[in-house]
């Protein structure tokens, strides 16, 4: 794209600019949902940073408004690098768009326009102000900094992520049961680090009856707790005393509109939600969209799961736009079932045990053919354990749709 | 180590060069057993490289040799990099010291010392000779070249390593037993390298009667193929048109000795074994050096496996230092259970069953304080898929074995 005579422009320089707000807006990651994360670098005429800013919370300043208020008047004449297109509208704060008009910035750059109809058409109104508008900087970069969001608004459901510790052999136990500590401190440090960054975090019953897990975030400085969510589809298992229902976090137990839930009322919030589908399929392909939870294979009676997308539906109402699976291998197979995995993030530790649980079950895929292919976006070492990040791939079209699924 | 008066040093030349030694050395894995791999760089004495060489193949010339030969006349008063001690012995070839005595050399640094007692003592000639001689430069690296070999002398049987390709949650195929191809063409191709490294390659006889293994080397240039080997305890299995028998690499069936292998006279080399020990463990540890081979759990009746230790010693006496176990699961969980396996080489592929058979079972591990903990050497990507490397720790002491294994 040829430079835009009416403003300055430094390729390079806006290049690295959009790369520092892509970290800077990652900061602001499990704080500011409902909204996105964004980050924000103003360049004055010369190219030279003059301000920084994220979003840091939902309801608190945008990151545009932050790095404005730094540059002060440097920004006059300046250039302002944003993850995601300013907004246009008056929420909770100001438009940014007006901010930056006000400010005498000559030139916007941002990397990924607003799919949210309510908040889009900044870039509009900037263009309409004089100034030099160019989108797509960084775009896939930013984009996947902001995947959870814009997975979220573009289905209307939280961006799921599927988290789970095996050996290298695909263990999350021994025969015996014994897991603690199948990965290292450092894995176990990154957890709460990715809790952090989830609006809320969830787990089934079996884990709850197995391990009473206590799903805060603990060792993250300024972290915001995220909602602790078990599936209790029968109200049977998650009872007064359960760790998760302690005050670091808030709690909601999801049951069965139906579920007799005596034992909890008054101890917990309550969210009663359609049970599956009668006809859910047992085996096969995620096609259908709904899909037990799997309680009933653990031992929780004879009753459907619940439906997953109800479940889903019913967190993003509340705002929630990321979920962290914490298992088990039975609440994971129900999403993977349903095709309602976005990411897994998979902490293997190198060890083999030859035996015990294994890390997913219950997916419904009974051939290769059927079998969920992702694609590997990260690998990392935490101390002596690899982190493995695989996130889904572009859905297929209908021709291809049986080969790959 | 100050710097010898009568020798040039340039500890950064000598260093890079000792680099380029190793990397060398390791073009010739697979292609040298029962030798080591050996790399070595000659230098003149300004520090410029004159001459570069590496042992090729069993019976071929020594990596000296081949350097000398390049260096020529530019080899007097120079410093020769090698990363095994030269050797002093006259075998297929003449005595390295002398050759490097007889060219003028100045200076010797080799990265690791000789452990066989057959070809040591080149550093004391060479010392002798009035040679500037040095140990240690880039040792650890050195030996991580060369740990087939240096595992195998010093234990007398084969450095083993496992490989498997799995699924992320650790499945090698789908319920209904599909598993072609859970990983990509970049990751087979790695296989393929993987054995023309090794002298050896090994299956069981489940393997053989599912897959119907071929087994040796294609598509890397020069290889030398590896020796194929199938363990059928009780000569069941493997049948006159098997792939394994065909003529592309020597093919041994281990059998156990007793075994009616009428079947097979004629048709098949066989390396006839002892089984195991009747009291071979269950489960437990794996003290007693002895396990099952675990053909019995695959249905191949109810006789006791064959020896691993036996196994190995034969196949060392064979002059096979390093054998690749290729399967299946049960093969090779019980050369965990038996303490034999140096290093897993795992290939995973960013897919998710739920489903289907494990990548180890039958390892004897019952509790997490007896997992067997590796540590990871290296990770790489191949096409979409992952392979991760981990080696063993080193042996732990009388007093933590049991908390080891």
């Amino acid at each position: 794209m040829a430079p835009h005579p009416a403003a300055p422009h430094a390729p390079q320089a806006e290049r690295e600019a959009m790369r520092r707000a892509v970290d800077l807006a990652a900061r602001g990651l499990g704080a500011t949902s409902p909204n996105p994360v964004v980050g924000c670098v103003i360049l004055d005429r010369a190219g030279h940073t003059v301000g920084e800013g994220w979003h840091q919370r939902a309801g608190g300043p945008h990151a545009e408004v932050h790095a404005l208020a730094e540059a002060g008047e440097d920004a006059r004449g300046g250039t302002a690098l944003v993850t995601l297109e300013p907004c246009d509208h008056t929420g909770r704060t100001g438009p940014c768009s007006q901010a930056l008009i006000a400010a005498g910035i000559a030139r916007v750059v941002y990397a990924v326009a607003d799919p949210d109809p309510g908040a889009a058409g900044g870039a509009r109104a900037l263009a309409a102000a004089g100034i030099d508008v160019e989108c797509g900087l960084l775009g896939d970069e930013a984009a996947a900094g902001n995947a959870a969001w814009l997975t979220a608004v573009r289905l209307h459901r939280p961006y799921v992520t599927w988290k789970y510790a095996a050996t290298l052999d695909g263990r999350t136990a021994a025969a015996d049961g014994s897991s603690r500590w199948i990965t290292s401190e450092e894995a176990r440090a990154d957890v709460h680090r990715l809790r952090a960054e989830s609006d809320a975090v969830l787990v089934g019953s079996g884990t709850v009856r197995a391990d009473d897990p206590h799903l805060a975030v603990r060792g993250v400085p300024g972290a915001v707790q995220p909602l602790r969510v078990a599936l209790d589809t029968e109200a049977a298992v998650v009872r007064p005393g359960a760790r998760i229902l302690d005050g670091a976090a808030p709690t909601l137990i999801a049951v069965a509109q139906d579920a007799d839930t005596a034992a909890l009322d008054g101890v917990a919030d309550l969210l009663r939600l359609p049970r599956a589908a009668e006809n859910a399929p047992a085996s096969g392909t995620a096609a259908s969209g709904h899909a037990a939870t799997g309680d009933g294979a653990t031992g929780d009676g004879a009753g459907r799961g619940i439906a997953l997308p109800a479940l889903l539906s019913a967190l993003y109402e509340r705002e929630v736009r990321s979920v962290l699976l914490e298992g088990g291998a039975t609440v994971a197979g129900a999403f993977v079932r349903a095709g309602l995995v976005d990411r897994v993030i998979g902490y293997l530790a190198p060890v083999l045990l030859g035996a015990g649980p294994p890390a997913l079950g219950g997916a419904g895929i009974s051939t290769l053919a059927q079998a969920l292919r992702l694609s590997v976006s990260d690998t990392a070492r935490l101390g002596p354990d690899l982190r493995i990040t695989a996130v889904g791939r572009p859905a297929p079209t209908a021709a291809t749709a049986t080969e790959e699924f």
